[in-house]
């Protein structure tokens, strides 16, 4: 499972940081966060093709977070898609979207739902659930809780090959969490070739938010924390006028929340550097980072940071 | 007065070839010519400030030619611009603009109109003057004609000296166009001491369209042509299928306009190189070229091509 931040700007794009989108990428598919202006390029840039998204969730209807929708369905639309796909986000989405396409003169022959959420939770068996849950902000704005399902236990051929366990329907049915006999008329318990579950990651999305003691509640012990800090300590006060975040407040919430890993993203272009905000941040948090459009986060089945590459 | 190319790409944009925009600066002073996603970037990478733009003209109302605009306009906003702005569009380009600015929560500040275009000629004194032309798309489209007003003969100062004639008010009678008396009661026309009046340049931007023979009327002796030319003539039944233009049909319009200098732009992402285009149109009108991303071309007060930069 990949984390790829294509936009880490906020406010107003640069040529090094694009409006805000991020993927998460996961056998074969991608789940969008957000899609601001120039996002079909940045998938591009990071060889990520926009056939493979299957859901989009926008955080809010802030121009920065959401310019880039109507032209990556249009893309879409262009590289003749057939899979469905579902875009996620707060009243207001539906209007959006439809009045662009229809202006625009932008038809769609794949299947295509909009859904305006609400506080609660979105269910997709078998693949992940999304919770959300509004967030703090100036318009109305959602944080994104998304749970992956846990992972099977490593299957140990080499084990079940010793305990005399041809590859085949014995293997799956211990796949399946079945005792089984061997042809030897030996029982054999699923537990003595199969490794323990493996807990799928947690990844919470904040959006643009002021400091939200409910996001610190809904991310306990997440995997990966992707908050809004838009502004350094210096800047605290424009930070509470405006409803975002200070790298610091962003850091308080992934302390409490007892998080793995916290990215600090929409960083103000006022700020040349990230080096303050990962400054403040790592005093309160230290496993916090403020990656650089187009880094990419690699989550391994036991949750641990593997690589940041640029 | 310089042609900035920011965006020649056509219906998709890639990582080399931004959605269309073309800015014309002059004095200062910038006209955009359609506005695909990215553009605020591109104007970026250019070099050129936003707020320096005065009109913008949007060919038609797809999505790789205005996808840009509520974009560049809410960074504008967020930049505090004072200065006017007047977008022109087809019919459809108000509703566009107001409906991305109302469900983005968008406010613009500065005093900002939208005019809706029809063939005709929309007349700025003192400037220039730009004409609209029906352009030949599947949508409501036009082509536009930008006349720069004349520039006044240069003024020979060592002349004028010789001739008596000090600086202050004298001078500026003559360069009002009145024969004056020196003060030793000669009488001096102002050709002699003023050279001929420069020809504005002529830009002609024809958006999306199939060889529309009324632009090659109106583009008649035109200092630039920056013609659609989506397809090579391998794709000729394309280029008819959705009414686009083979750069050999740009090359033929270019020709019979007698235009100096021909612009292929909008090239569909099938091509990775523009060879084949600038072959193909140069067989019928030499002077043609495909420019990249953010190549600049400047005209001088001559109307000769001085430079093309990369």
């Amino acid at each position: 499972m990949k984390v790829y931040f294509l936009g880490v700007g906020g406010g107003i794009p640069s040529q090094n940081r694009a409006s805000p989108a991020t993927a998460i990428y996961f056998r074969g598919k991608i789940l969008l966060f957000d899609c601001g202006e120039g996002t079909q390029i940045q998938l591009k840039r990071s060889g990520l093709s926009p056939q493979r998204i299957i859901d989009i969730f926008i955080s809010h209807l802030h121009g920065d977070h959401v310019l880039g929708l109507p032209g990556l369905l249009s893309t879409m639309a262009m590289l003749q898609r057939t899979k469905p796909l579902t875009i996620y986000g707060p009243p207001g989405i539906r209007s959006f979207i439809e009045t662009n396409l229809e202006l625009t003169h932008t038809q769609l022959e794949f299947d295509f739902a909009i859904k305006e959420v609400e506080k609660g939770t979105i269910t997709h068996p078998n693949q992940y659930r999304v919770e959300c849950l509004p967030a703090l902000h100036n318009i109305p704005a959602f944080s994104y809780i998304l749970r992956m399902t846990d992972i099977p236990g490593k299957f140990y051929v080499s084990k079940a090959r010793r305990l005399g366990i041809p590859s085949g329907p014995l293997r799956k049915r211990l796949q399946q969490g079945h005792t089984i006999t061997t042809a030897g008329g030996k029982r054999v318990k699923p537990s003595e070739v199969i490794g323990p579950i493996r807990k799928g990651p947690i990844i919470v999305y904040s959006g643009d938010t002021a400091p939200n003691p409910k996001l610190a509640t809904k991310a306990k012990n997440a995997t990966l924390l992707i908050h809004d800090a838009t502004f350094s300590e210096g800047h605290k006060d424009k930070a509470k006028e405006f409803l975002h975040s200070t790298a610091a407040q962003a850091a308080q919430i992934a302390s409490k929340a007892k998080v793995e890993q916290l990215a600090l993203i929409h960083i103000s272009p006022r700020y040349v550097s990230f080096e303050t905000h990962e400054k403040e941040a790592r005093e309160i948090f230290p496993n916090a980072f403020a990656p650089n459009d187009l880094d990419v986060l690699e989550l391994n089945p036991s949750r641990k940071f593997l690589a940041r590459s640029c």
